[in-house]
This record gives C-alpha cells, sequence and structure tokens, in this order.
C-alpha cells in the first residue's frame, strides 16, 4: 500500500472564473505527475463542512429533513453546515450547527470521519462527529433561507432508511453505515 | 417517517453561467415551500457518476490511486467516472470504466447504492456496483489526461485504510462500509 501523495500535479496558472459567496469556481491550468498538461481544471471553494451523527440518551437518532435544490429532493439528513469564521473548530461548528438547526445540545462528542464529498471538483473537507447523549437544551432559530424539520428516529427506522436508500447524501450515509459496522448492528 | 419530497421548492427563474465540458453552472431563483425566496442558488450540473467495489476471485479488492485536484491529493479509490451517452446504463458505463481503468472484468455483478456526493449544490447521482469475482481480461486503457495505477488489496488493508480515513471519498467509503456492516467483516 501507499500513502504518499506519489501523482500530484503542478499548477502552472490559476485564475477565479466566479467569486460569489455561494460559488466560486477557480480554474488551474496544472500539469499531471505524468507530463500531462490539463489546460483548464475548475475547482470549487467553499468553507469546510461538518455534519452530526446524534444520538439521545434514550438511544433515538436526531435528523433532519431539508429540500435540496441540486437533486430537488427532500431527504432525511445529518444535521450539519458550514464551518463559520467565527467558528474555533470544527467541532465547535458542528455543536452550533446542532443548537441552531434542533435546538439539542451537551452529550459527549467525538471526531468520526473527515471526508471529501468530491475531491475531483472541491476544495473543501467534511468533519462527522458522533455526538451521544445529546438532549434539547433550547428552541431551534434558523436563518432565513432554512427550511429544515428534525425527527428522533430509532435504529430500525435507520436501518430501514438506509436499506431502501433514502438517505442519499453520501457523507451522511458514510458515518450511518460505520457506526452500524463497528457497533456490529446489523 | 416521511419520504414524500414534503418541502419542494418553486423555481421562479433559471439560467446558464457557466456551460464548458467539465463546468456547467445553472442559477436559479427558487421560492422555498415555507415562502422565502432565494434569488441565486447555483446548480452544478454533471452527468451521472459509477464506481464499482470490485473483488476478485480469491477476494482481494480491487482499488485505483489517483491525484484529484480539488483536494490536492492522491488517494485510494473504487474505480469509476462518468456515465457516457453512449452508455446504455449506469452497469454498462461501470463495466466499461472498470476495464479502461484496470483491465479486470467478468465477475458477478450488482447494484448496490445510488448517492448525491452533494444534493445541495449537485444535480447528478452516483451509482455504485459490487463486482465480485473479477478478473484481469485485458490492459488498461486510459485518457490522456488520466494518470490512474491500481492494486489489488487484502481485507485487512481495506479495514486499515477505512480506519486511518485514507479513503476520504465519501461515496467510495459508504459502500465499502456498508459492504463491511452487511457481511459482518468487522
Amino acid at each position: 500500500m501507499k500513502t504518499a501523495n506519489d501523482k500530484k500535479a503542478t499548477v502552472l496558472s490559476s485564475r477565479y472564473l466566479e467569486h460569489k459567496p455561494w460559488l466560486t469556481v477557480r480554474e488551474d491550468k496544472i500539469q499531471l505527475a505524468n507530463g500531462v498538461i490539463i489546460p483548464e481544471y475548475f475547482v470549487l471553494e467553499y468553507p469546510d463542512w461538518v455534519n452530526v451523527l446524534a444520538i439521545t440518551k434514550d438511544k433515538k437518532f436526531l435528523l433532519v429533513r431539508q429540500y435540496r435544490h441540486g437533486t430537488g429532493t427532500t431527504n432525511y439528513e445529518l444535521c450539519g453546515g458550514c464551518v463559520d469564521k467565527e467558528d474555533a473548530s470544527p467541532l465547535v461548528a458542528a455543536q452550533r450547527e446542532l443548537l441552531e438547526e434542533t435546538g439539542f445540545g451537551k452529550g459527549t462528542w467525538r471526531f468520526n470521519l473527515k471526508m471529501s464529498a468530491n475531491p475531483s471538483t472541491s476544495n473543501n473537507w467534511t468533519y462527522n462527529f458522533i455526538a451521544e447523549g445529546v438532549e434539547q437544551v433550547g428552541k431551534q432559530h434558523l436563518d432565513g433561507g432554512e427550511d429544515i424539520s428534525f425527527e428522533l428516529l430509532s435504529l430500525d427506522e435507520i436501518k430501514t432508511l438506509l436499506k431502501n436508500n433514502e438517505i442519499i447524501q453520501s457523507v451522511h450515509a458514510c458515518a450511518l453505515w460505520k457506526y452500524l459496522a463497528e457497533n456490529h448492528l446489523l
């Protein structure tokens, strides 16, 4: 097995095509390790993202429902969002997002996964945390552009959603499948 | 549990900002179900993607290594690519990609997962297949812009990579964690 970045490309030039609040596109001219030059390689720049596999004291899984306009679908998801500049760490961002979107907090938190939704097109990372023993400590506080509801689901309901391919966000599904695998829950 | 698309937004207007071979950006003005209008919602349009969890007759996992310029990293990945217009189905595309990138074919194939790398920003789907009993049937045939090597890894090596967070592509890691969970391999 290899672990080094053995095929790293060289950036020959770089410019921004778009630099809007929700759309930053960089166009790089790169040379691959094998010598091939790709004149227009587009990279989407985003802040890092976070999400949390939150479980209550009575073993319910806290999921949110949100319409996603890329796929045009409303699905069950883990609670999550962007790491803001004010957030001291991804963990703090995840705790803030959980509190804002659901009013839940406290519990015991641990890092679970650092992933890329798309390492080919996107420059950011998504951090997943597991929070066990969370409880309702306040009310939901949504931004104007958010329409999010939340539900507490049983382990059996989570398994049904996963088996029916209804948790379609790959980062979220990955965290849940990993949890089932590591805890021998299938 | 709900399954309906209960928060679907309405598209009020739509135009393309970019329409290049590897970058198509649509700008929609949408109205959420709660009435809020988002004047600039950017959707990245892509063809569907496919990848395959390929396992040889002697239970080795066939992984590829490829530099990904978004994250600037070279990682182990499942073999995969885009569904071309000429591909009769996602399955056919996955079989074509496996043959092109590794020279492996045959085996018993089945659908495993349909996921979105990012349902918020992207309009496409990624299909994952499991192919068991694949064997080398030809040589690798790469496009000019591809620099891909492949390796056969043991189950223990796969588990080590997953536990060390070295398979960072969320769709790929999800398929592997699901495989470990369903086959009770942890």
